[in-house]
């Protein structure tokens, strides 16, 4: 098989057989393909797309080509959540806590964050002591024990997609439906859970766009999942505003333990409430009953213990008792004042989360070190009355930074008008 | 300027403008973008093409980014002429003794053969003792004194397309007809003429297999040629069935010369003095004085003389009072013999050129020896009838060939029918 009939038939418009796709993944993990042919034959992908049985087909290639993890060992669903990446997602560390405490099995696998967007692993080792590298037997016995745990990603998971997405990073690939759909899929089918719940970032802040986009991408992602014997079901949220208040990793960790002791911003309480609810579907609950049972696992504390539990599990130290729960905290604060009186009529999510990483919170490059501490608080979002002078914003900053390009930074991202705002939906489509 | 971004406005369906051009040509010569980037960029225009001003653009850099031959201290047109390559086309030697023999001056570089089609170059040097590396100031002598020269194309022209080419031979992107069209004319604009006939092949045995295409590629290189101020037209001529009886380098000069003697195929004698027509047109004659003055030129031996002194300045040693001319003979001959009565419908070029080409006459990878004296000669072409067991082809091959298998793969490019066929035409359109 020769890659340049293989690049000349996607270009066309053919599709490629499970020999073909064999051969592509082969060559990808052992580099006998070159990245110049990778890149001609991605770009025909870009154009060209794939078939449904074909995206089925090199998921499953890109899963074996590295290490599967083997959930099967525990009775029940093994329940796994993903974000396609957003601004002030603090959704994971809930969603765990709830399905956890609602007895099923939830095992994360979570990479770190790159560009505007954090990564959960970010977040959770923002928690003083808290080790997200663990031995697989360690894994499965807090799995069995506890019933969630969360782990850095290993770098033997999907290995071909490791060197196929920074490929299309550099050649602007990257927004490929199909590439995408089986980037994410094949580490979750590596990861071994069977039950799969997708939240499809959709707005200013995310990959996608706009909603036609972003249900291309969850349709495709849940029928990999069909094709692959796993449950799955996609969420398609709101990202044209952060999600809650807080951007930056010790500070969205605060206002996910805030939510799970009863406070917090009620977007964030209420995406992960549908997030969980999905996972319980799937495992077999009716939808009514899923949704009480999470708020009053929620209400009545089960799942913040549950998350006290798994962190302890992990080595980190929390204090629910203590102001800022003992997470670190930066030692300065930059207040930003309303320039107007209205409505609040956009929180632009992609400039808050450029201004979070400028501060330290994400990296610009992979490797480039993250300060937990630092990162914005929002006091006002979409549909929020403000008074020209009232603070609408806190900005957690490091010592050094210039307070007023900062603030005006950060201002840039609200728009303002002088007539009453509509909040958008925060769901605005679930596929399964 | 970042070449990720080029690639995903050519992606997105966007012109470059002069400095976008400017860098990606700068990066192809001096290795600053990686194959990697370019191959993702060829794909991108493969499928978005290239406006108008975009190709005359990046022809005009690519040219530039080589040697650019000065031929403006000749007074007068300069005439050059191109194929896009065919089977069995030696228009070359016939086109240049015409044109030098009309008085005006023409200079020609030219490629080796690779794959199914023939170099102008190996044929030339099919010739005993023929040169066809020539310093700068011995080729600009000679174009002054006898008013022809063709000489092996210097590396040094038009640098960057030699990287791009070989770039889009391993990456499917060969077939984007702005990169055909910039990468033929930014080679005749860096050799200087200002007078470019281009036969364009169209059939099975070209790059461009219907008329469609090959005029898509006519127009761009006219509208090339023109933007860039030279005098440019395309002739689209027929490549179903191989140009002429002769397949193969000495066989095809032997032929070259039967002509200039009056004998030979009428199709190559017409092709030539067609594309010969359009110089002398371009340079001010009048269409129908230009023919006649060609064919008298012809008729009366002008043109072989020509043709004879260009071969010996260049000290091609060829005999025309002996029969074969001094040229190479090939050691063994096999008579490929008519297996049924009928005409002829197709004689398929491509298999013929292939055929040829593992004979021994043409390269299958760049730096392959090649055997001057070996071939084929088509003794019946399309339109013909034929007797079965008469001879329709003779193979003519090196020591060692397996007689059987040669001679049923020259009969495979055969395909006769129980009815009169009428010859396709030779010229298809001309476009200027």
């Amino acid at each position: 098989m020769h890659m340049t009939e293989l690049i000349m038939k996607k270009r066309d418009g053919g599709e490629h057989d499970q020999a073909e796709i064999d051969f592509l993944v082969q060559g990808i993990s052992d580099n006998s393909i070159p990245d110049y042919q990778l890149a001609a034959w991605t770009m025909a992908v870009y154009f060209r797309g794939m078939t449904k049985e074909e995206t089925r087909r090199f998921t499953m290639a890109m899963a074996q080509s590295g290490k599967m993890m083997d959930l099967s060992s525990l009775p029940g669903p093994k329940a796994d959540k993903h974000s396609t990446g957003g601004v002030g997602d603090k959704a994971t560390p809930l969603v765990m806590a709830l399905v956890a405490a609602a007895g099923i099995a939830v095992a994360k696998m979570s990479g770190r964050g790159l560009g505007h967007t954090g990564g959960t692993i970010d977040k959770f080792e923002s928690i003083p002591g808290f080790r997200s590298t663990l031995a697989t037997d360690e894994f499965m016995e807090q799995l069995r024990r506890i019933g969630a745990v969360v782990a850095g990603q290993s770098s033997d998971l999907a290995r071909a997609d490791k060197r196929l997405y920074a490929l299309r990073d550099v050649t602007g690939t990257l927004a490929s439906i199909p590439l995408i759909a089986s980037s994410v899929m094949s580490k979750k089918i590596a990861a071994g859970a069977d039950t799969i719940v997708l939240d499809v970032k959709c707005g200013s802040g995310a990959f996608m766009r706009d909603l036609e986009s972003a249900r291309e991408l969850a349709l495709s992602m849940v029928d990999i999942g069909r094709g692959l014997r796993r449950r799955v079901t996609a969420v398609i949220s709101n990202m044209d505003e952060p999600l809650g208040w807080a951007v930056g990793n010790s500070l969205e960790m605060t206002e996910a333990i805030d939510i799970l002791k009863g406070g917090g911003p009620g977007d964030v309480r209420e995406l992960s409430l549908v997030l969980a609810e999905q996972i319980l579907i799937m495992a077999g609950r009716k939808p009514q009953a899923a949704r009480k049972e999470l708020e009053a696992l929620l209400d009545n504390g089960t799942a913040l213990r549950k998350f006290e539990e798994m962190v302890a599990a992990q080595g980190g130290k929390i204090k629910l008792d203590v102001e800022g729960y003992n997470l670190p905290a930066a030692t300065h604060t930059i207040d930003v004042l309303a320039a107007e009186t209205g409505w609040v009529k956009r929180v632009d999510a992609l400039k808050v989360g450029q201004l979070s990483m400028e501060l330290g919170a994400g990296r610009q490059r992979l490797g480039d070190e993250i300060d937990a501490s630092v990162g914005v608080v929002l006091q006002r979002k979409i549909g929020d009355r403000v008074e020209s002078g009232e603070r609408i914003a806190v900005i957690h900053a490091r010592r050094g930074e210039d307070r007023t390009l900062r603030s005006s930074e950060l201002l840039a991202a609200f728009e303002f008008t002088d007539y009453p705002v509509v909040p958008p939906p925060l769901v605005l489509d679930i596929i399964s």
